[in-house]
């Protein structure tokens, strides 16, 4: 058992990732299930929205020129000589001096090109007051007017938002083409690992790497299966990543991924294909990797929690999101921070420091978490989030403001 | 058809909503199921994490003070007595000048109180050099040193991490008692509004509001149920809030939520229960409520679907979250950008104004998106967030540093 003759970077692993990235296939799905999944083809509209003339105001329609010269107290009488209603066809033509009732989204009827909102009117019976001069074309929606026929909609490669499937659903259509959610086995090895759900006993101790690791990947888009915990057997585990290989778009090892006897993974992924970085010039989870068994890549973490947060957080997430085609930044929204302590890292090698969020003389301010080890699960926990020390820089300094990613979005407040 | 005589904040529908919040119902769930619920109660810790003092590094486990003196070029010989494998008691007690072989996670065995790192070692047979002085405690997990029985590890309200689930797992519990998703019923009413799916026909639409509140819902925290599109019938609507309101944690109507003689939503409210605000001074969503039946909130949204989302943004999906125990930030990334339009807005109205990013003169900018009136729902889609405009200020001056509250996170990029 020996350890790493060279350490690779974070940016190796995702080069090595974009040589073998495989295309990614796709499904046609309603768009009642859409949000947050990612168009394999753009959306043209087939129709015009709105897809024919409409009151965008409950009011009367009339002729807007009839009003010009009207004003409060030298209102306008017109007739009302019928009623437009939502989702009704209106056959009534205009003529001079006449008006229809019309509610919001109702068609205009011919010859009216304009709508007078109520509140600027007055009922008289059959006839209607008119104190406001409305030009033509006000509080009309016009035909194409949000999206016109022929025109693209939504982009390929679009993340779809809540109000995308709105729209899709307003130009009538029912389904989209995405890509598929990548299928992601996570594979857990370590003769002294209990499922998880287990109560630890004696010196054997509970898989928490299992449920991190399938809610990271749910969040990032995939959809994990879990295997595993297997005992450090060489064929039981080779049996494990050819059977992933072959149901998985991406499968994952947490565990065995180091140097030492028992780390079969590392040397399978070569054995069974290749295995293209393994080594990284990261902390907490140098003992990190990639490969590809049958055109399937295998990411190798360490079996480490904390490193296998950082492993996963670091390049874990982002294929994760690659191979679901998802295109879009970091699941953590970042903030600019000052230290409320300096952080030191070697030049060479990239730290991922878990800070707390305090204040400082009434200066909200990052404070790195002071832990013995890489093994402190709890510092995850009670980190607000982390920060990253690129492998260029000797760290930062006290009081320099640095980027914060944080865990959760609790520090974003909505505007009172 | 009349307009709205006063029109109340959004902090009033806020206020009306806490006056009624009924007490949340918990459950126990799996903790594989339990990324981004929330903790009905405190998790407090049942044993140490870990369990036993445990090597953090694959080396040779010894007493530390016999390393003291050793140095690369002066090594001190070890007898290797034994080996320590994870998940195995290690029932060896070490004598003077005896260390036993190692592994990560492994036991470690009495009488050794440091781990030499596999790196700064040689084997020679039976026997081992060690080139460096190592004190007493080094790469050794203490028992207790992530967790300490009886500690609290989580607190109540906390909405669970991915590396929660895994802290939880460690400590051996499978399963968390944590606040219900609250089931959101969303009526969707207008006699012009086809199923979601459906091709539009004539002057008939195809509903857009279910699909997005649905997504809306679901994406804080809810269990979205569809019912509608019903057509504009008292009756009708009348039994539908009294059956969701007794199925439901919420009910959310789009449409008939203004003044007009269609608009039955408004009076329903009040005559089966309480419509404690109706009509509010926000653009363009002033068409909303908010009431209670049997208990039970009922949310009054326009159906105009980009007004249904603004006064879903301003209100809904706080309350939704508040319903199921939710008390984090907005789900929107905010940042400051400067604009590169002004924005004009009246004293008393907040208006909810979405805006492009755009760069001018290299300078990342907000640009106010120009629509005709309220009803454009691509321009939602074409935008990239939306600022607002508090009911206090005239507006927002061109080049003025705004939060814009961005509908996605494309523009939160990880660092490379």
């Amino acid at each position: 058992m020996r350890g790493f003759q060279t350490r690779s970077s974070v940016q190796d692993v995702l080069l090595a990732y974009d040589e073998h990235a495989r295309p990614i296939r796709a499904e046609a799905i309603s768009i009642l299930h859409g949000s947050g999944r990612v168009l394999a083809r753009k959306v043209v509209a087939q129709s015009n929205l709105p897809a024919f003339d409409r009151a965008a105001m409950d009011g009367y329609a009339l002729r807007g020129e009839e009003t010009f010269g009207s004003d409060p107290y030298n209102p306008i009488l017109f007739l009302v000589v019928g009623r437009s209603r939502p989702g009704r066809p209106c056959d009534l033509t205009l003529k001079p001096g006449q008006a229809i009732e019309i509610a919001t989204g109702a068609p205009m009827p011919h010859g009216a090109d304009t709508v007078v909102k109520v509140e600027t009117t007055r009922r008289i019976g059959r006839q209607v007051e008119v104190g406001e001069a409305t030009p033509p074309g006000r509080h009309v929606g016009v035909m194409g007017e949000d999206v016109q026929l022929g025109t693209i909609v939504l982009e390929e490669n679009r993340q779809l938002r809540p109000q995308d499937l709105g729209l899709l659903s307003a130009l009538g259509i029912a389904e989209v083409e995405v890509y598929c959610r990548p299928r992601v086995t996570i594979i857990i090895t370590g003769e002294e690992i209990l499922p998880a759900g287990s109560v630890p006993e004696g010196c054997r101790i509970a898989d928490s790497n299992s449920p991190m690791l399938a809610a990271l990947v749910a969040r990032d888009g995939g959809i994990p299966s879990l295997l595993g915990p297997l005992v450090d057997d060489r064929s039981l585990l080779r049996s494990a990543i050819l059977d992933s290989a072959n149901t998985s778009d991406l499968v994952i090892i947490s565990g065995g991924s180091s140097t030492g006897p028992e780390d079969h993974a590392p040397s399978l992924v070569a054995e069974l294909g290749t295995l293209a970085v393994h080594g990284l010039a990261i902390r907490p989870a140098s003992p990190s990797g990639i490969g590809f068994v049958d055109g399937v890549t295998i990411l190798l973490l360490p079996g480490n929690p904390v490193s296998c947060l950082c492993a996963y957080d670091l390049f874990g997430s982002e294929i994760v999101r690659m191979r679901g085609g998802i295109t879009g930044g970091w699941p953590y929204p970042g903030i600019e921070l000052p230290l409320a302590r300096k952080i030191t890292s070697p030049i060479g090698r990239s730290d991922y420091v878990r800070v707390a969020t305090t204040l400082v003389d009434d200066q909200l301010c990052a404070d790195p978490i002071a832990t013995s080890g890489a093994s402190i699960l709890s510092s995850t926990t009670r980190a607000d989030g982390f920060v990253i020390v690129p492998a260029d820089l000797e760290g930062y300094a006290l009081g320099e403001v640095v980027r914060v990613w944080l865990y959760d979005r609790t520090l974003e407040l909505a505007p009172s």
